[in-house]
């Protein structure tokens, strides 16, 4: 871990998309069952965004990005920094990051986009902005994870269609001393199995068509979730110098209620310190984590004072945790 | 700037395709000749990937990344970070970072892509590089700027086509005492102008078909050029405590050879002490910078113990620079 300057949360927002698509919507689509879904992942919809609406990872962004702003009663000229971590953007070039630094009127920032895999972006990202966080140029930064997967999804495929939603997650982190705000964080990436979870098209190998059907390694993405992610939660809680009991929450990728249910059961704390919200979203990849953080702290599940670890894993592969102060 | 750790550059590498295209070939193209390339750009060849040979984000990134761990005499298993900073990925999910990774067998690194607009990148991702680069967890870091224009060009609207072209720069930073290193950075990006310099397609916007023609309003350009960059560059030589005098070698984003002899004449240093390859290579985007980079240090126009300013800028609007001992 860094021995800089740390960085507290002191604002979170989240935004999904107004229209709902059921697992028995999904039903009419392809070869499936609700309850096949609700047992394998326990989703019972996703939000997707409308084909009528102008809906972009800018916009998406922008939703979430005010509330946070609100959240952290500050303004957007206070921010400094603006990353914006998916698998997308809105076009080929410039960043996304730079066109919503252009919405809100974030003018004292410097924007840019970043990519892991989708799923373990939240993470990364607000390490990356940790980083950044110098306390002199960099005071403030807004992270903000999106994905809008249903633009993409090949949605007769069921394997991968029935666990995707669409949303946006948001976090604005102020530099802080050492010891207030994160305390360890811990990334790993290992691209020599890049392709058990993966997501062809959209670049250089295939430029056309956008194909969209993303491969995953089901049996190898269930060991990997189950192994990688309690070690690296067990790793990052040492290197805070705390003992696991001490967590009072921890905020996972949205990817799997089972998989989260066996994680918490392996590192020892009650299934009651975790919070899921993917039986209405699915999985939104980066976003999830952040829609989940925001939405256990406005639930009053998450209260400033707790210690908070923060774990997110999917393609790359790649995981990672923080703990911190909340 | 930051007032943490510095990094110095340990290594660099950089690579282009062997097939080259020259502006006599693109006569037979387009309505345009080699006299007016020439004049506007300062361009006589560039060179482009072949579709008959598997040469993607990746691929580049490997021969560039493997230069530059032979320069530095390090390891693969030495790097603890790799970013690539691209408009491109090979695929959508996960980071062309992390299958570099794969590719290179750095398994102690973390990987990720990151993107502001293409032609800045190179100065923004050295940043992130050395934000991250503590002298704990992160000891040396993997930089590598590619482009595959050529793949997503129109290559009848000449406007654009005639001035880009394909390449992979790579440098290795290494965390060092302060002073020893890099000595000021600034990083500055403007969205309201996104539109300045963008190129549609590829993203949610539209995800069919992708677009191939990237819009640039010159004479704005023109503008931003000849301004932002002198200014940054004066900001930074002034926040590193020298004088302009001092700089031994300025390398810039290789876009426009009047746009950099106009800044070399502004900021008073004599056209010596900069270099230029875009007659040969084109504007390569974010790889630019560090191709140049790597060339004057093979030429020995740059030695050990010079104090260097390197500039990128581009689409985002997006312009940075970066003062370092050499």
């Amino acid at each position: 871990m860094t021995k800089q300057n740390s960085a507290r949360i002191i604002g979170t927002g989240a935004y999904v998309p107004s229209k709902v698509l059921t697992n028995h919507d999904l039903e009419k689509l392809m070869d499936t069952s609700d309850e096949w879904i609700q047992e394998k992942y326990g989703i019972k919809e996703r939000r997707i965004v409308s084909e009528d609406q102008e809906q972009n990872i800018s916009d998406l962004s922008y939703n979430s990005a005010i509330k946070a702003l609100e959240s952290a009663k500050i303004h957007a000229e206070e921010l400094d920094l603006i990353i914006i971590a998916s698998i997308y953007s809105d076009i080929r070039s410039p960043a996304t990051a730079c066109i919503l630094q252009g919405k809100l009127g974030a003018k004292n920032a410097v924007a840019f986009d970043m990519n892991i895999g989708g799923c373990p972006n939240a993470v990364f990202a607000m390490t990356t902005a940790l980083k950044f966080l110098d306390g002199v140029r960099f005071k403030r930064a807004l992270v903000v994870c999106t994905e809008i997967y249903s633009r993409f999804i090949d949605w007769s495929y069921r394997n991968t269609a029935c666990f995707l939603g669409d949303g946006s997650g948001a976090v604005i982190l102020e530099s802080c001393p050492k010891e207030e705000g994160v305390l360890a964080y811990n990334l790993y990436t290992d691209g020599t199995k890049y392709n058990k979870a993966w997501w062809p098209g959209g670049g250089t190998v295939d430029v056309l068509p956008n194909q969209k059907t993303p491969h995953i390694e089901g049996k190898d993405v269930w060991e990997f979730g189950n192994t990688a992610t309690p070690n690296v939660i067990i790793e990052t809680v040492s290197d805070a110098g705390l003992e696991m009991k001490e967590i009072d929450f921890v905020i996972f990728h949205q990817a799997n209620v089972n998989i989260i249910n066996n994680v918490m059961d392996m590192i020892g704390l009650p299934r009651e310190r975790t919070y899921m919200n993917n039986y209405k979203y699915g999985n939104t990849g980066g976003a999830s984590s952040l829609i989940a953080l925001d939405e256990a702290i406005h639930l009053g599940k998450i209260k400033r004072g707790d210690k908070l670890a923060i774990c997110s894993y999917g393609a790359g592969l790649a995981w990672g945790s923080m703990v911190l102060n909340y």
